[in-house]
């Protein structure tokens, strides 16, 4: 009998959104809490096109703490998992499932060990913050599991020591990571702006660069920003919270041309600031070079922003585009200039929200080849062409925040062994 | 008799050197008189690599300013010229020429049409500063035809209003382009540092990239910094005049390990100002990266640098090595990681002063594909090879100022016509 009660295992299952952000996050004022030296804004991506899913479990049977990342066991024995995992267990209630004949009190969380799976439904490898939609859903997952009583914004300063930005991906819509004042950064926390359903004709284009540069990690480069670069302490000081008030502004009321000028001039900045470092980091390449030549030479053409692009810590574009029909143009461009190699198939090379693609009117490779050049370069230099410089396109839009998966189908743990499936 | 006198012609030829900036003048306060809103410190390089020759000529029987440029009539039309040649007109002297019986009094100057040949000894297209050594030696030939009796600084005013760095290459060594306080310019000049002789264990490299993209002008690019980039000013008022006060510092004392620091932190700041425009400016391209990448990697290895790189409005690589040694490391270094082209001659793909070839025991291509990987990089990633994305390496030092040539047969106009040769 003893034995039967050591076997039970209990699960929850979370899926969380990833983020980018649009006003950016780039330096630390404290290294171990993870706290920023200025405000950020992000909208949240729709997680059916870019997500991480989590299952935890616990159970007496459990003898430590253990991860499974995209199918490999990793370890948790870092400061970041750490720092979550003491953060929830702290505030763990009692927990108790009928059905199952379980029962766990508060003071027993502290014994219990947990298993952990996680996986992306995108490539690590794309470079695409996925961090922060890891830590957000490791947080979330674990403070349903343990009744947590705290509400997103609480959830939002643990998953924040986890990864910075993660703290963000704890909401849908857009959302500002408040940097705070405290210490101990019980108030450097995220909010939502809005909701994803606010500004809903936005599209975005995530075009991810075939890269084989090794790139600085996130966590090294800026703090070597921060201490060597002569221009950071300005742009945290004195642009980026301007910046913030008129991002916020320009999200309320859903004014694309503002939103796009502040969206391209921060990441702008931003790699402004890390090029300034020592010594320099480059994220950007000449494919990200490119990429912005065409939106922006597109946009002038225009007369008013069509399209705002933002690039992370990596040569990867993401494009915002003020509407669908504004997505459809900049793709049609997009597959011009940066066409497939010729053994790639178009099934493979723009995924996520294929219906963009339907209304390109681009239904195979021979549509691609046969595009026209945009109006905007005719009779200018002969249209430049990069093959094979872009790996695959993802169409995606702002999605919703953190939910929990109640159908047993989608953990990715044995309910009987508490292994990975 | 008075057709005889009408029929002679008085010419000047000189040679002058161009600049490359360590610490950088990027944004003007005034467009029309080119006035800088931040000093800046350059050394001057080699005339016998890098220089433009100019004859001028006057004559009676010219009957308008003409100029000829790499053997192409160019306007001299724009203000620029403009500026320059009314400049020096106001401050000509009377000239007697006795052997030839040519009399001119100062107030002819106003009424007397002068002729111009200019010629670079080195590819315009490779952008290095033409314009900066062609005003200097347009102002320092005619201000020597026309007995100007001004020094070289009060003739740096003149040639700033040409092109803004072409002040700096009226003197050899190191030189500082002084912002200067009047409204009118008048206190805008450049002044030497230390001439050439006071640090001539400096070995310049230059690595012109191939590269096909069409550069934005140096004069649009930095109009658009000051009116877009929320960092600029923050650079020219609290950066720069703190590293201006370093670099003198370090060029006095001969201290390369700051020399090197500031000039790399210059440069890449001032690329940083660049991307911080709208729309962003990209001068530096993928292959000006890998060859920040390859210095600074030795740079680490060694301890302490062994070279400075500073890049211009362009992707080239300017190399400032701390002598002869490290000049010949660095190129082996450079020829592993960016052989040429299968069908290059060497000897066009090294040029200016090939000594450093030589000790760098390379005679031929096959010498340079049998380079071993530099020791830094031993033991990790497979060393990367770019072939063909340099044009060229051209291998200098710091040089003098201007000079006269006296040698009639240095001339580029014929003493008979007062046309090009």
């Amino acid at each position: 009998m003893a034995e039967q009660l050591q076997n039970w295992v209990l699960m929850v299952t979370a899926q969380t959104p990833t983020n980018i952000a649009v006003i950016k996050y780039w330096g630390k004022r404290d290294e171990d809490l993870i706290l920023a030296i200025n405000d950020s804004i992000s909208v949240t991506l729709d997680p059916a096109h870019l997500c991480t899913t989590t299952t935890v479990a616990v159970s007496p049977a459990f003898n430590q703490d253990r991860m499974w990342l995209n199918g490999k066991e990793i370890s948790l024995s870092g400061g970041r998992y750490q720092n979550c995992l003491r953060e929830i267990r702290a505030r763990a209630s009692d927990v108790e499932d009928e059905n199952k004949g379980i029962k766990i009190a508060k003071k027993d969380w502290q014994n219990l060990h947990v298993h952990i799976v996680s996986y992306n439904n995108f490539p690590t490898a794309a470079g695409l913050a996925s961090s922060a939609a890891g830590f957000a859903c490791l947080v979330f997952s674990l403070a349903k599991l343990m009744n947590v009583q705290e509400d997103n914004g609480k959830l939002s300063a643990i998953a924040r020591q986890g990864s910075g930005s993660a703290c963000r991906s704890l909401y849908g819509g857009f959302v500002k990571w408040i940097m705070g004042k405290e210490e101990n950064g019980s108030d450097s926390i995220a909010v939502q702006l809005v909701d994803e359903k606010h500004w809903d004709e936005l599209v975005i284009i995530i075009a991810v660069v075939s890269s084989r540069q090794k790139e600085t990690s996130s966590t090294s480069g800026m703090r070597d920003t921060v201490e060597t670069s002569a221009l950071i302490e300005h742009r945290a000081k004195e642009v980026v919270p301007k910046r913030i008030i008129h991002m916020e502004e320009a999200i309320q009321n859903r004014d694309f041309p503002t939103f796009a000028q502040l969206t391209c001039a921060d990441s702008n900045q931003f790699h402004a600031v890390c090029m300034d470092t020592s010594p320099p980091i480059f994220y950007m390449n000449d494919t990200s070079h490119r990429v912005i030549g065409c939106v922006e030479k597109w946009n002038r053409s225009e007369g008013t922003p069509q399209v705002a692009y933002t690039f992370d810590a990596g040569p990867n574009a993401v494009l915002i585009a003020r509407n669908r029909k504004a997505a459809t143009l900049m793709l049609q461009r997009l597959l011009f200039h940066f066409p497939p190699n010729s053994d790639t198939d178009l099934n493979s090379y723009v995924i996520g929200d294929k219906s963009i693609l339907k209304d390109a009117g681009i239904q195979d490779i021979k549509d691609v080849e046969a595009l026209p050049p945009p109006p905007e370069i005719k009779d200018k230099v002969p249209a430049q062409k990069y093959k094979g410089e872009i790996s695959y396109f993802i169409c995606t839009r702002p999605g919703r925040g953190p939910v929990l998966l109640t159908d047993d189908s989608h953990a990715l743990l044995n309910p009987e062994t508490g292994l990975p499936k």
